[in-house]
Formats: C-alpha cells, structure tokens, sequence
C-alpha cells in the first residue's frame, strides 16, 4: 500500500474506501500496467472491508479475485469501494469499484469479485 | 514494471517468462498485498506473451484477469511465465503461472487466466 | 432456456430480469450442479442485458464470466437479474445477480461478472 | 448431468474426463446458451476431478468458477477434462479445458479456473 501512496478513507461495517494519486510511472508503460495498480488498489479496498467483519487481530487472505477493466485510469487520483457480498466463517466473498476522479469527474475504471479467507494470526 | 525490479527472461512465440526479487515491503503487509504482486507480475508476463504475436509498435490492454492464489510467495524470487491461449485478430486469451523460487524449491504460488485486447498506437 | 422452463420478467435497457422454477433434477445432485444452473440463468440475464442495448437483429456471445456462490439454491424459483456495466462497440461488461424465492424469502444465491461481443447475423 | 447426456470417462487421481453429445437445442438458441453448456461440462469435471481426492462419501461444493469461451461448439461431442490444481484440506483449486470433437478433429472451445469445497455429508 505505501507503495502506491495509498490512503485509507471512509470505513463503515463491510464497507472501505482507499484513495491513490495516480502516478506516471503506472500509466506510461503497457497497458497492462494499469490492470495491476486497479487490482491492487481494489483488492486492498475488498480485503480491508473484509476485515471490518472480523476481531481486530484476525487478517484475511485474497483466495482469488477477477478484475474487469472498464476504462483508461485518467484523472488525478484512484478511489477504490471495497465491499462485503456475503460473509461467512469459513470465506467472504467480496467486490470492489474502482474510480479514477479528476476534479469533479469521476470515472469507472474497473470492477473486482472475488473471495477472502479469515486467518488468524 | 521497474517498481518491482521485475526482468524479462526467456521469450518465445507466444511465451514470456519474468522474474522480480521478492521484496518483503511486498509480503510483511496484509494478505492481500501478496495477491497484487503476484497478479502484476503474472498479467505482466500474460501480455508480454501476447505482445509476442503482433506488430512492433502494438500494445495490448488488459481486458479482464483472473488470479487464484494457490500457497504464500515465500522465497527469493517470483517467476511468471505467461502464454497465449487463444491468438484472434480482435481477442487474445492468456494464461500465467507464478512461482516462488527458493534456491532449489520452487513452489506455485498463482495463476491467472484472462483477455488481453490488441491495441495499435 | 427452454429446457431451464426460464421465462422473461421485466425488461428496461440495459437490465433483463429471468425467472425459472427450480427442478429437483437440477439440485438433487452433486453441489456443482447448483453452480451450472445458476451460471445459465445468470450468463442470459447477462446476455439478454446487453441485446436491450444492440439492433434487433444482432446477437452477443459470452466471452467469458465469472461465478461466485453464495448460498445453496432452495426454493420455488430463481429469479437473475442482469444489467450491463460498460457498453462499449467491441466489448460489452455486464453482471448478474441470482436469487431464490421461497414464498416472500429471497435469497442472494450466486453472482456473476463478464464480457459480451457484439455479432452481426 | 443426465439433462445433458453426459458420461464419465477417464478417471485418474485428481483427473476426470466427461462427454456428452453436442445437442442442436443447446446450440442453435442465443450464443450465450453455449457459455452455459461448456460452463456445465467444465464445471462437473472439474468437480469430479475434486472428488477423486476425497474420501467416498464426501461431496464438494463450487464455490467460484471462471470460463473463457475459446471457440464455438461445434461437432458431435464435447468433452471436458477437469483437473486438480492445488489440493488443500479447506479449499480446492481445480481447472478444466472442454473440446468439441468432430470424428478426428478437436477444437478448444472453453477454458475454466475455479476453486471446490469439500463438503462431509
């Protein structure tokens, strides 16, 4: 996460958002570079709210997890919406929305479902 | 790409290797950081392989991936080696397995199936 | 379709709601027969979803889609609600959601994410 | 699986083969109808597959699934092999390529990646 400069914003129960500027550095390359900086943001933003289900030392593991991409990431800064699907005590399915906002524009760049599995440590 | 010290190794029609130390900024976070690394490297030799089919000036996007996360990427290096399923003129299907090098041992730690769609720049 | 006994509920663009009684025959077997069942009724939702926004003469193929299970499928019927995410000229994104209804009760039971192509018959 | 007509053939530790005749109604309807019937095929094998490492008794569950239609099904058969990926006590990954065969001709029309839980019954 300190990687992308990420930064955790709004939390509420099976619900997180995650904020990143977006950097040259991921954009300028292949265009596959972009998947990963939105899959990473939004995994994080699925896997944190995940967490907001568990007790505070428990962590959670992505069992797997699929990303459609939506449109180009442009703008000044990712905002990811992780969300709780449906919990369970052996896994917790989960989904994100990712967004690329610039100024008041806001654009969907890309979708995430996939499974989180509770581990305590 | 050069976040991850990530290097390209053996490349053939349709096939791409790559290999980035395994940093532990990258795996003493959250669960779920392991899975974005290991989805970057793994989309990244997934395009690669397809860039190997077309012209030199195309690029190819990311259209969609999928990752399951099979064991924990211990070890000194991450290995990906990507390859095209399916080469079609408005369509590219790709697949990726990573693997977690440790001297000897080598440990499949992902794998990735998805879409890649040609680009010309 | 016709060998699900699924029928069309509401249609608004974009959005296609399908219901199906749910058959012993498709439930009493192993637990991933339940995931088969759900996919077919999820992926046309999906499919008819995105034919609301194309001439009428075009067809869409599943590309690829992805399901996660979320409860076992009991009840009277199930009902799939699809919609389209991104329309785009060359790939359509739609989700679907699939419930059972059990008199009043409504379960969420599976979830679906995935891609379209436009084909012109 | 009687719905479709489908048979059991190979089976190895971890590996299953199943076909099942490529029926005209499964066929000839909207082009997603196809993604439901390789979906289907893929899936059972996949989860028999699962099944090969269980104790006899033991059923599993598919708790997520992803295809990507390759091709269409065209021909007298499809057949799908469905395999173990990563066996674990809590989860199993499982993976699956279905063919449509067409007297000595074989086309790759679907792949699948997805994860079964076992379930003691």
């Amino acid at each position: 996460m300190a990687t992308f400069g990420a930064e955790i914003g709004d939390i509420g129960l099976g619900r997180v958002t995650i904020t990143t500027p977006i950097l040259e550095t991921a954009t300028q390359q292949h265009g596959f570079a972009h998947a990963a900086v939105s899959f990473g943001i939004g995994d994080s933003a699925a896997g944190y709210s995940a967490l907001t289900l568990l007790n505070e030392h428990d962590e959670v593991l992505t069992v797997e997890m699929k990303i459609n991409l939506l449109a180009p990431a442009k703008g000044d800064r990712l905002r990811a919406e992780g969300r709780v699907i449906k919990p369970e005590k052996r896994l917790i399915v989960v989904a994100a929305d990712v967004w690329a906002d610039a100024g008041q524009d806001s654009t969907h760049v890309a979708m995430l479902q996939g499974t989180m599995i509770p581990v305590t440590v």
